[in-house]
């Protein structure tokens, strides 16, 4: 996979900044150009947002943060990119504009995306000396979590410039979607408008409040659309008799006199009022702040939940997540192994996420064993037995685990664990976790594991071949020179 | 909250059987009339998908299911009834017939809800001797999970009923939402087939396949959906300046020309033969069955999630089952009560969700933790320490845990958990849990744990109060005759 070098970013607003978040956290160097006064605030604080987010939504090893630069022309902050995205704002004579310089300063091979979502990429490129390499590339807020892309090419486009940056997406963690022929709004907003114009009728006529509607759509199709869309559901809906089937039987209704799409809904001021009115009522108090956050943690949750799906192989959304997070350890995973062993290593950092804790606040019990099994699987990486080595059919299962709490993790709260090796030998590893709090470094929990190496066919104990033992020994060896840590072979119940 | 005591189904197709399984799950018996031949296999297939789905979605504890009963004519169903669901196809004629039957054999006092999708209950209450009962409820499919529930009165529908038939559908786990005015199609489908005209429109001409069009949906604004809806999604959007802000400024472009909704698409052979071809490559071979099983058990898994979200206090249809779930825990918590102390106690039984597995579908480490978390949790509401003890300032914390894995627990499998009290005193709780898989009893993992009697506010270990202690010296008492259990007292690494 081809992957972007560098990223220029022009327009830093709510879009433009979830694309810098996307590229930083992803390792890559952004450059910025965005004349607005308070442009660096804004990035700063979806940054910020998105760091908070990725730090829930996956325990793989993310790469360094890219370097941020603001830079006070276009020219510089455009001339040594590779993937240049515009994000100004939605007015085709700016946009032109804007586009045709970034054209005229950019290396001839770079990338050249527009976040417009619903100006032609025809009208986009027309003043371009090299239009063959501006595409639209529409995404949706947040940018840093919802991950599509639709990708839409205009009549100078280039294929070879539709493949590159479809290609380019996935490092990110981003779904390209290609859209084969350019329409105004592309495919996303064309169904958002048609749903949103029915919305507002909805409203103005009183048959329902802006809560309810909600509420119809978040207790029903939502939940079914966040997974499969349309169309997959009502395969689905169809049963056994097919698609063709549900088609034949919905045809008619579709000319039935339901809806008031043929008239727009005139959004005056006494509309706009009873919107904002309704609107307020739903919010309840929740600032929109507040409402970002509980969006954000949500969405972490749905994608960790998609992620867990069809088998554990992982569906849509969460599918991704899984192939991004299989990439971000392919990468990462090397990186640790520079750790010191002249301590215990410190190899999980996280924060405690809102699926992690009770009604209370508290990180419940089990989720502490979660830390100290990312743990111990970050150990088994150091020492070689990675995803391909554990796919070849061999692994440490762990048979026996003892765990004392001494003290809490808290919702948010940022946590590291360490591991020390206790004993070796050719099929077990005897090890010893901590999780402590990262500010303060407070001793939350210990665990001592006992993991066996098999054969995983076999179900059977097997001895670990060589190249591992060697690299568990070299650290075991350094570690022989550690105290004991206090609690090493506790039983349930012992007088201390 | 008043509940149903007993409900007629009339009509049991796909929706009729969902109608059913959330019945009959939520304890409630059940008299089915249909006089397809098939009938009775359609339920049997429904239910079988919501049982296994319920047993993934939750862990507390089911009622006793209610007795299901099929009836040879509709008036022997609903006779004893005081909610009657109507499921029969959409056909006014045919809906009115069947409604004003139900209308003369039921008890004056039973609700009627039909599951008209769109028609109007003003047309469907026409000819009935007691109108005032008649109502709209119309649900989502899958029924069993989806909780949505539109209820739509008509003009001689009563407000009593209304304000009846909301608070009756709490009690089984849904989400009643009263739409204020009749209008065809109410509003969720009014929403949809807007969003399904244009999407075809989309596939027609060529602008992208099924699968785009999904992939749309899947990787963006269905994610938001699933948990905000529209309005309170577009109130994010437009920032700290607000909701009127937001639409002063989207306003215009609801002018201009971007769909094609004052036509209306010809669903003709051509159209309806591609889109079927394309659903077809989409599906890549799996079954109905298959993607049904998936969708569940999506479902499950974001429903869960959202159960996690708004720290701990669960959203939208999260916060729902979280209730759903307080009020099953406080109906069945009693139940328990009857275990016999006279071996080990059985509290917990369950089945492996999707999301416990690992990518070769075996239950992960942490998950066996969770389980006999739960099982502590089961035992301690069988002593008293329940949810309003909690809430009022007491608790027991887990201090120490050791577990053993000898076996292998998988995706679907059943298993269920048991406790065994090794030692109580004023502050400690000594336990010993066993998981077992439930078809053969073989032992899969076990746990040995300390917990502290503490006063959550002080944080503080203190003495539990008497009438707990005698509870649990009353199962200890009886429990010490039993021999100690293999593996007590371990630490780890120890010899056998």
């Amino acid at each position: 996979m081809t992957g972007i070098t560098k990223a220029a970013c022009i327009g830093g607003g709510v879009i433009g900044g979830g694309w810098i978040a996307r590229f930083l956290l992803a390792g890559i160097d952004v450059s910025v150009f965005d004349p607005h006064p308070e442009a660096s605030r804004i990035v700063g604080e979806v940054l910020a947002n998105a760091e908070k987010a990725y730090a829930m939504l996956t325990g793989a090893p993310l790469p360094q943060r890219g370097r941020l630069t603001f830079e006070t022309s276009l020219q510089e902050a455009v001339s040594d990119a590779d993937w240049i995205q515009e994000s100004v704002p939605e007015r085709l004579d700016l946009k032109r504009r804007v586009l045709t310089e970034i054209d005229a300063a950019a290396r001839p091979d770079a990338l050249i995306g527009s976040s417009t979502s619903g100006l032609l990429p025809s009208d986009l490129q027309r003043d371009m000396k090299h239009p063959e390499r501006l595409f639209v590339a529409h995404p949706y807020n947040p940018v840093y979590l919802l991950p599509l892309v639709e990708i839409v090419g205009g009549e100078k486009t280039s294929k070879a410039t539709i493949e590159a940056a479809m290609e380019r997406l996935a490092p990110i963690g981003m779904k390209g979607v290609h859209i084969a022929k350019e329409i105004e709004a592309f495919v996303g907003d064309r169904l958002l408008e048609a749903l949103w114009r029915e919305a507002l009728w909805l409203i103005h006529d009183d048959i329902c409040t802006v809560e309810t509607l909600d509420d119809v759509i978040r207790y029903s199709f939502g939940l079914r659309w966040a997974q499969m869309g349309l169309f997959q559901t009502y395969r689905i809906a169809g049963g056994e008799a097919g698609m063709r089937h549900f088609l034949a039987q919905f045809g008619p209704c579709l000319a039935w006199p339901w809806t008031k799409l043929t008239d727009v809904v005139d959004l005056d001021e006494a509309l706009i009022e009873k919107i904002g009115k309704q609107s307020d009522e739903q919010a309840a108090g929740l600032s929109i702040r507040a409402l970002e956050r509980i969006r954000d943690e949500n969405l972490v949750g749905i994608l960790q939940a998609l992620k867990a799906g069809n088998d554990g192989k992982g569906w849509g959304a969460g599918q991704l997540l899984k192939d991004f997070e299989r990439s971000l350890w392919a990468a990462g995973g090397g990186k640790t192994t520079t750790a010191d062993p002249s301590g215990p290593l410190k190899l999980v950092e996280t924060k405690v996420s809102p699926a992690w804790v009770d009604y209370n606040g508290h990180m419940t019990e089990h989720r502490y064993l979660q830390v100290f099994g990312d743990t111990s699987d970050a150990l088994l990486r150091l020492i070689g037995v990675d995803l391909a080595y554990v796919e070849a059919g061999q692994s440490y299962y762990t048979v026996e685990t003892h765990i004392r709490h001494l003290g809490e993790a808290k919702l948010g709260q940022a946590i590291h664990s360490t591991c020390q090796i206790l004993a070796v030998d050719e099929k077990r590893l005897q090890l010893f976790h901590t999780i402590r709090d990262t500010e303060s470094g407070a001793l939350l929990a210990t665990a001592e594991q006992m993991l066996l190496h098999v054969d995983s066919q076999a179900g059977k104990a097997t001895p670990a071949p060589i190249a591992v033992l060697d690299k568990a020994n070299l650290i075991a060896a350094a570690h022989a020179k550690l105290p004991p840590p206090d609690g090493v072979g506790r039983h349930v119940g012992q007088k201390r």
